[in-house]
């Protein structure tokens, strides 16, 4: 078997973003740079060029973008996605003859040599490359070639050889028989900017009343829209608001044998009033719901929907499709678990199921219904409970109709199952941020987060706290903690959420020593005092604001650690190049201590000048500070404000 | 378009070694350990398990061994192969429901908890499975499962649950709709020994003759065999054999001007007397080849043969197919460039000639007609300047055949080219060791050239000097640093090479300050006294038998540098598993002064246990030292012995 056509020289090779070899597809944002590279090469010194061709799902043809050299043979081209949905991207590149001769010929000409042998060469080149153009151009080659053919003036053949004018037209000169196509189309997904930039407030809505004892209403919910707005969170990610199972009901703290008037957990969905498409009856109806999606709409402010695929014991769908579900020889069904957990009031679903379309199809249906209903993004429950070719199929076919819907995965678990799950098609995730306390265990993540592999397919969520998650740093560290977790987790990473009354009222108390809040709200009614006066919530909706106003805030992937000379504080550089928006964050990591540290500010990083003073105005304080070359120094005293987000202000 | 069995759960991905997606093969030693691995994992929390099937080209059946997990989700199996060639290897994986049940069942049964249900549900199990085994094993299965089910003894049914016997048989059980396959199949290549450990010895046979004045021919160099195999070299690569150019020859130091005597460059190939098929006549006849070949056999020595795919201007190719030549418009050919050298006595082949697979055919022929004369081992001389998918073919077709031809690329240029070309097939590459000469520049080498990314492509060949490269630090340096540098060669390197006569007898002068030696042997017959002493000589041969004495020395992939107080001294361990062979080399890089250093002892990768002392037994001096812990002190006159090979014998 010999090669298909053994004249094609150009190498093609690891070509970037390519996931999974092309079955994923790439996370781009509409309307920002997406560096597409690769390696290209030839054997022997001529030169070659290369391009990119890209084209939308919805269009017909293919457009061309020149890829340009950098060092050791990496090639790129950069594509801004002018329309959210799937992108087609081929590469291709060629030998360019023409640059080959018109390098060599400037050469020779420069030290003297004769060069008319070279210009023959040339008009053959450009006589043979006119037939592939239209009159116009067509006649010009034809002319050009006259001028290196007569060689009566050789100086200006030369300069014309060498013109832009000339390499311009010949640039889409290329014999196709010689021009290699790397074999892989590259897959690029554009998401909207939310997908990417995202600040999340999350409340059960039965707690929203305003008086105490009352089941809230999504009433309730919306009359909360205009602080949560003033706040500045853009998502409003409420628990499920799904009927609740009343078969093995669980009581306060998780307990087996509550009483009667126990409200249950909302992820135990499903009772004979109606399952995953149906509204638990206290909150409202359909029609509430639909008006507090629209009156959300009104402060910019998106409705996230919980959507956790597992049913309580009386969900319609145990009776209706028992085959979904795996029996036991007693005819009870091993209840679901998430080590360490236990969920003894829901039951799994069964995805090794003969009937498994049809569940698929359900499931689908589930979300498609809510879509009709205005829901634009879903958290998507422990989805590593459930097959992952499931939810790859699932999310292709809905963002196909609708490539504004969005969804997170919240899953908490081993890190090659949370990668595969972000490439099968979650645009957000969850992330070990929640656990990442010290200096190093988060510039380690962060690094992790952002390298090349994870950067195109997983776009991290960085939440301080979850209903599921207390973590001890915030037991322990009170007020302070809380603060400068949510500074962390609102400047490293473009999206961010909180649970939020919990978060901003300081809730910390474990239960019994475990990393989880006590009298936990998933088992009971909250009633919350919203007009009490915070430092944090303050603290919040400046630090909201300033994500707002600068566009370095708004990516996860322009982070630039510095170098600081106490483990305690930790610094880094943010920019956004576009807008020239600077900054560079410091967070004192001790909630109890003030804490001093020299930092090496990332000059080169950050388009500074060595050797120039600049002045960094810090965004939370309005103090400014006349700084110069790398190494400043920063105190923070955690009762007064844990943190810097200096603005460079040169 | 839904997935086409969407209850296969397990995913498979991230697999190694696949280079390049499976285009092409990864390379293995015959009876050497080569670990297959991939990211494996379900949703959820069942166990799961899998398996490699692997199948030579030559063999009808797959073979099957497991795969065990380790951390994240990594799993590995180790394949040996037991013969050269082309082996094709598939991963599968599935849930593993039998451990899973067996492993709830042993929790639930120490936690005392009723167990009759699981017991039940293992009956099922059993019985499910037993109908995809033949007679014994399906009557095994169904007692098995009486006993799970009658429930009297609880106790010896658990036992019996968890015994290996009944793992064993049931891991063959496998559903074959719910298995999940790796769409692609990795390609291996296992080379015979030689490929990935080879002692080289370079030398220009026309310079063998034992008297001044003569052209030296094959008996002549049959007649160094002998001296050669006793300073332990087991191949021997001699210069081009062919007929020399008579048109454009070069005279002395690459002189456009030769004398009537001037025997012009090898590599200047063919004349009216041949070609690449023919044998310039003053080396000898064919016969004579035949027989230094078979001779050198004898000795265990192995003849390379220099192959330059390039004419010199009366090379029959040139007037019998012009069309494999790019002519300009004045009926010359532009002569061969490889910047900043110029080769005016050879015509580059175009490659992109619409005759190409004439020419590939012919090009290919002449290796089969060396192999079919008994050749084994092809130096191929600037490879980068051919097309890739030349050689892709080439080497794939003649080793499917003779699976036992090794082809080393003589490519010194671009990094991605030249793992471009060992990918495309090349066993062996030269390498930039020629120019990494400190501590920082050799272990950031090394580094790379063992990372995961080379490791299975890449063989690399370590050579001190070359007929081309004179490096600076051999000129500066003298015998010392020819010493040290072949110490580091033959030691990191499992190959490695001389430029023979020159090296050993520290011939050193650079032309006009170039990299490349005077009085190029290239371009004019030398005259060597082979029977003189030299200090060097001795430290090769001595060297060569260290390394022939342990095979820690025989890979280059199992290297560990140390910390070392002094970047003067350079320190690395090496170990072989098998043998228990465990190596510990410092080299002084420094050719003019006595250096000390503490070195860094890495204990855990060579089995030492801390605490305890150890011998350490100088191979290059025969002295033993007792050494203990980490931190040891070393020091090193260049002028005695620059370096220690320490053997490790506790």
């Amino acid at each position: 078997m010999m090669h298909s056509n053994g004249r094609k020289r150009v190498v093609i090779t690891n070509v970037s973003p390519l996931i999974e070899g092309g079955r994923y597809p790439a996370k781009a944002t509409i309307n920002e740079a997406l560096e597409i590279s690769a390696d290209i090469f030839s054997d022997g010194h001529d030169s070659i060029a290369a391009c990119i061709l890209y084209k939308h799902s919805g269009d017909e043809n293919w457009l061309e973008i020149p890829m340009e050299p950098g060092v050791n043979d990496r090639w790129r081209a950069v594509l801004k996605p002018g329309s959210t949905g799937f992108y087609s991207v081929r590469v291709q590149a060629w030998v360019d003859h023409f640059t080959t001769w018109k390098k060599g010929l400037g050469k020779k000409y420069e030290a003297g040599q004769d060069v008319t042998v070279e210009l023959q060469i040339g008009a053959d080149l450009l006589e043979n490359a006119s037939g592939s153009f239209a009159d116009a151009e067509n006649s010009l080659l034809l002319k050009w070639a006259g001028v290196f053919r007569n060689g009566n003036n050789v100086p200006s053949a030369v300069l014309l050889a060498l013109s832009d004018e000339v390499s311009s037209i010949l640039y889409a000169y290329r014999e196709d028989d010689l021009v290699s196509v790397y074999p892989e189309t590259l897959l690029i997904e554009a998401e909207r900017k939310k997908a990417s930039y995202s600040t999340w407030y999350e409340l059960f809505p039965r707690s929203a009343a305003s008086e105490p004892g009352k089941h809230g209403t999504f009433a309730d919910v919306k009359n909360l829209l205009p602080r949560i707005a003033k706040m500045g969170f853009d998502v409003l990610y409420l628990s499920p608001i799904h009927p609740i199972g009343e078969m093995k009901r669980k009581g306060k703290n998780n307990s087996l044998t509550p009483g009667p008037d126990d409200p249950g957990s909302p992820w135990a969905i499903g009772n004979r009033a109606g399952g995953h498409k149906a509204i638990h009856p206290q909150l409202g109806t359909l029609a509430d719901f639909k008006d507090l999606v629209s009156e959300a709409g009104k402060f910019d402010i998106e409705i996230a929907m919980d959507i956790a695929y597992q049913c309580a014991p009386d969900h319609p769908y145990v009776s209706e499709h028992p085959e979904w579900f795996k029996w036991r020889p007693d005819g009870s069904v091993q209840y679901a678990e998430n080590p360490p957990k236990k969920y003894e009031d829901i039951l799994p679903i069964n995805f090794e199921t003969e009937d498994w379309e049809a569940l698929w199809g359900e499931l689908k249906s589930v979300i498609e219904y809510w879509v009709g209903q205005g829901v634009r993004i879903f958290r998507i429950d422990n989805p590593h409970t459930k097959a992952f070719a499931f939810w790859e199929w699932m999310i292709r076919e809905v963002r196909k109709k609708n490539p504004e819907i969005l969804f997170l995965a919240e899953a908490f678990t081993r890190p090659r199952v949370m990668e595969r799950l972000a490439k099968a098609g979650f645009n957000q995730s969850y992330t070990y941020f929640t656990w990442r306390n010290t200096k190093y265990e988060i510039e380690e993540y962060v690094r992790e987060l952002t390298a090349p592999e994870m950067r195109y397919s997983f776009r991290p969520n960085f939440w301080p706290n979850t209903p599921d998650i207390l973590p001890p740093f915030l037991s322990w560290g009170g007020e302070n903690a809380h603060i400068l977790r949510l500074v962390l987790a609102a400047t490293l990473s473009s999206s961010y959420g909180i649970y939020g009354p919990v978060y901003e009222f300081c809730v910390n108390t474990p239960h019994h020593g475990k990393e989880e809040y006590t009298d936990n709200e998933k088992y009971e009614i909250k009633h919350w005092d919203w007009n009490q006066y915070t430092r944090i919530k303050e603290i919040i909706t400046r630090v909201n604001t300033i994500r707002k106003q600068n566009p370095a805030l708004q990516s996860t992937y322009n982070v630039e650690f510095a170098e600081t000379s106490n483990d305690q504080i930790i610094c880094y550089g943010k920019s956004d190049p576009d807008s020239g928006n600077r900054l560079i964050v410091a967070v004192n990591l001790d909630p109890f201590n003030t804490q001093g540290a020299h930092v090496r500010v990332p000059l080169w990083k950050l388009s500074i000048s060595p050797g120039t003073p600049y002045i960094v105005r810090d965004l939370l304080s309005g103090s400014r500070y006349r700084w110069q070359d790398e190494w400043n120094y920063i105190q923070l005293n955690p009762f007064q404000m844990p943190a810097h987000i200096f603005r460079i202000e040169q």
